[in-house]
């Protein structure tokens, strides 16, 4: 799966990736009330107007973007309709081509990890038939429980043609509590990165492994050295834009073939109508202001790279 | 809510807790083809055959137990429908008053497990009205992230008369690998119990906090060490009974005050039909043979607390 999320960043030169994480107040109020108008101010009715703010957005950037990461909690708020909305969110991408990241950290013990990874990536057995729930090409995974939390996700990896992000620095301010804590005189986010190129090695697609990481633009001095460390692991960089990280802080976390990494934008993105820099496309044009958005971003961070 | 989860308890006696972690193959066949035939060998028959099972189990050993753990993994490998069975497992824990500890281990940065938490265990706004998704009572969360994660749980605790149980040793084989590592002299565990301490000071609900924690049967040296660090914490145990944890090694999770922990376990209740020692009850009686195992797994720990 890595070589294809390669693919499409290659073709549409563009090392990024839209974070869907719809709140309902970055959603015109002319939208919501379409969805409203339709199932009243209920779950259902949040739920769609989630889905056609979404849809909005990949219809004006899908020919710019090589994936798109809904954050799965986004939708879990509004139970089962909001994620009847999330899955209905990864088939409108993939009917665009759009590789999805499914943002959802899950990670268990392994009898329990199995069952994620099944739902989230791979197939589920129902008598003789066989269903793929949810249908994400790639997860993000939390390590905290260890290699029999995480083999799982691996081995759908493998057998579906998939891939995993695992946590390794995560961008929020107090990431560091124990992320950073001092373990045989090396951080313990550099102690799970030996461990995402364990695990790596267990499902390498070319040149990168499917098992990848999440490493936060937040903190360039750890991504420039997580880097070295992991230099077949593609990383996931969050906190780009509204969280502070910026497009030169984010040119170490790239391998000197160009690749390596992915950077993500959520809010600066998919609410950039609500941003002054953007205010002259209207809540009506959010989603052209979405695509201006993602030309900025692309041409910053390509910027940054000398591309 | 933890002393609604006390309450229930002690009048029942009894310290544990049903994990609902429903693989297909735990339910008997007669059940399944009842779903079947309504709704095909489909993802929406798989979720009606686990629901049923459910169902039937609380039916059965509702007077005896104080609360549920549904493991949301377990329903989310069915997608959309399967997390509709999921919310109508907790409806009807709720409808037997039973409490329900919706095993979901989310976590994330701030804005996001704000809408976990809001999702899980408190109320989201849709236009004028509010709705609780999932509404369960009490949520499992991991901890990797730091305090910005978990602080919007606690809010909602607050809020809505919630609790959460943080992860800090967990039941499974590799779960050393991170948590075991030493840091200022002490395992890694040891410092996310501190942070618990700290947490559980902002809603405490009468003689416990609201956050309590996770520590696997299958560790007691280190569990009876975590009962005495975190005295106002209430520990659910997993890992007793089918992943190897005893009830003599279980006593010392227990405070003197013979409160201060809750005992799982999944598939040596709701699979008891499939073991040899109640294989009599057959398995058009498999929730008769459920509620044969919950007695006998409270004899063996009120047995062991000599109580």
């Amino acid at each position: 799966m890595i070589s294809k999320l390669i693919k499409n960043i290659s073709e549409k030169n563009a090392p990024i990736v839209v974070g869907l994480d719809p709140m309902l107040d970055y959603i015109p109020e002319n939208l919501q009330k379409q969805a409203f108008e339709e199932y009243g101010e209920t779950l259902k009715g949040a739920a769609e107007a989630v889905l056609l703010f979404n849809k909005k957005i990949m219809d004006a950037t899908a020919d710019l973007i090589p994936a798109v990461k809904p954050q799965i909690a986004m939708y879990e708020q509004f139970g089962v309709e909001g994620l009847r909305a999330f899955k209905e969110t990864v088939d409108y991408a993939h009917e665009k081509g759009i590789v999805v990241i499914g943002d959802v950290k899950r990670g268990d013990i392994g009898s329990t990890s199995k069952a994620y990874a099944v739902g989230h990536l791979g197939k589920v057995t129902v008598g003789s038939n066989t269903y793929a729930a949810f249908d994400e090409d790639i997860a993000t995974v939390n390590p905290y429980l260890g290699t029999d939390g995480i083999k799982p996700f691996i081995d759908v990896c493998n057998e579906c043609d998939k891939g995993i992000f695992v946590l390794v620095k995560t961008s929020n301010p107090s990431s560091g509590e124990f992320q950073d804590k001092e373990v045989d005189s090396k951080p313990l986010y550099e102690i799970v990165a030996d461990k995402v190129n364990e695990w790596g090695a267990l499902s390498m697609d070319g040149d990168y492994s499917n098992v990848g990481c999440v490493i936060g633009a937040t903190y360039p001095e750890m991504g420039a050295r997580l880097r070295k460390l992991m230099p077949k692991t593609y990383i996931l960089v969050p906190g780009y834009g509204a969280q502070g990280g910026k497009a030169a802080d984010l040119v170490h976390y790239f391998n000197d073939d160009g690749l390596g990494a992915i950077v993500n934008s959520s809010r600066g993105i998919i609410a950039a109508w609500k941003q002054e820099k953007y205010a002259k496309f209207g809540g009506d044009n959010f989603a052209d202001a979405s695509r201006q958005a993602v030309v900025d971003m692309i041409a910053d961070i390509n910027g940054a790279l000398g591309k």
